[in-house]
């Protein structure tokens, strides 16, 4: 995750899925929200074993970012076992939409995939810690009980986002696209006691895309989204139309 | 660019474009190489004027992370004023094949494509700040004289990477795909004075990727690469046969 080991949202995760195979746990020693695909290249980074994290579960603190960790967990803890499944989260927050760019846990879980490990991040849409993870956890179990046994189909990455609402309130799963929203006010303006200033990221997600087809909307609507997603940048439907710049 | 203000690539990828328009610098005040699209949430940021970066251009450095530059060069230093198009890089290394995802330099580039502005990153395959950057240079006043005058096609983001080859030996341009290459042995072991294990990380591409129509491809045969870029990660393809989900 990006919350660090110590997040209610992780624990909420492994508690969800420790009945159904081996769980190790690596995840940052802190809260690295915001991220992304951040490496860490001008330090080392130091990697300790949590020996109390939770019975009968192996867990791992990492002085890295999330991307960090996977790479760890993979070459170094992992090297020579089989990784069935990355599982990232759960977020404290949402990542749907363009969050997914800036999001750790998102990172963690592509990061697996780049490496052919199937990989889902899930987020609960409350930032508290004191958040309720009843309902989120009985989704994630379902999904991972049905991803280890059917796979993911022609997938490789699933964003999972959850409203934070009572189990009795969410309507079901959704499967669909990233809405093309972004932020707007996205700094708050103050002045130091030396009279110089500074500047503190906040912001509003501005709902633009009024699609009835999209994560927000079915967010919106009390379902669980289900974004699959690709690491594969390329915009291959605009190469067409660049052909102009070969001749340059 | 994630390499900061004062590298050689930044003050290059100016001087190919000083005399195109009015240029507006603003960059990380030392590196962020592989900070990917990361924000800065738990700290506040500073933002400062840099008087004498270059004549006729108003230049900014910044205590925050590549996309903070974007996101405080639109919201608060170019808030009144229209912005024509993002330029990010010149990068010290290679951004082609999965680096794009690792790299601040293309974050940059993509958080101003999210805004809605037109973005390019350029990257010359040198790490060294003593690189040439004489022929890329040319490619970079080419490719944005083009784009002023006509546009990026359906495009909204462009990754273009230059070989480190005298002009003479670049082949010119090819429009192309994103190499599925990945990073392999990817961790340096070492033992502190403590006797306590850290890791370095290190690594090399494997080019797993033999298609020819490929980022690496080009670039290893001698042409500077474009690959148009997305930041809509759903994996459309993969929506149909992940139907089952949704009875979960």
């Amino acid at each position: 995750n990006d919350d660090g080991i110590t997040a209610p949202g992780m624990r909420n995760l492994v508690l969800a899925v420790k009945e159904m195979g081996e769980i190790v746990v690596v995840a940052p020693d802190s809260a690295r929200s915001g991220h992304s695909n951040a490496i860490t290249l001008e330090k080392p980074i130091i990697l300790e074993e949590v020996k109390d994290y939770m019975e009968g579960v192996e867990a791992y603190k990492c002085s890295g970012t999330p991307v960090d960790c996977i790479k760890l967990a993979k070459s170094i803890i992992l090297k020579d076992r089989k990784i069935d499944l990355c599982l990232s989260g759960v977020n404290h927050g949402a990542n749907n939409t363009i969050n997914v760019v800036y999001s750790g846990t998102m990172a963690a879980a592509m990061e697996a995939s780049i490496s052919g490990i199937p990989a889902i991040g899930f987020s609960i849409l409350n930032f508290g810690w004191d958040a309720n993870f009843d309902a989120t956890r009985t989704y994630i179990t379902k999904i991972v009980s049905h991803v280890l046994k059917n796979g993911m189909g022609d997938a490789h990455l699933l964003n999972v986002n959850v409203p934070d609402l009572p189990a009795e309130e969410l309507k079901g799963i959704k499967l669909c696209r990233q809405a093309k929203n972004i932020w707007v006010n996205e700094f708050e303006e103050r002045i130091n006691p030396h009279n110089k200033k500074y500047y503190w990221m906040t912001g509003e997600l501005s709902q633009v895309d009024k699609g009835t087809d999209n994560c927000q909307y079915y967010l919106n609507n009390g379902y669980v989204s289900i974004v699959p997603c690709i690491f594969d940048l390329t915009d291959y439907q605009a190469i067409p139309s660049l052909a102009q710049l070969e001749s340059l």
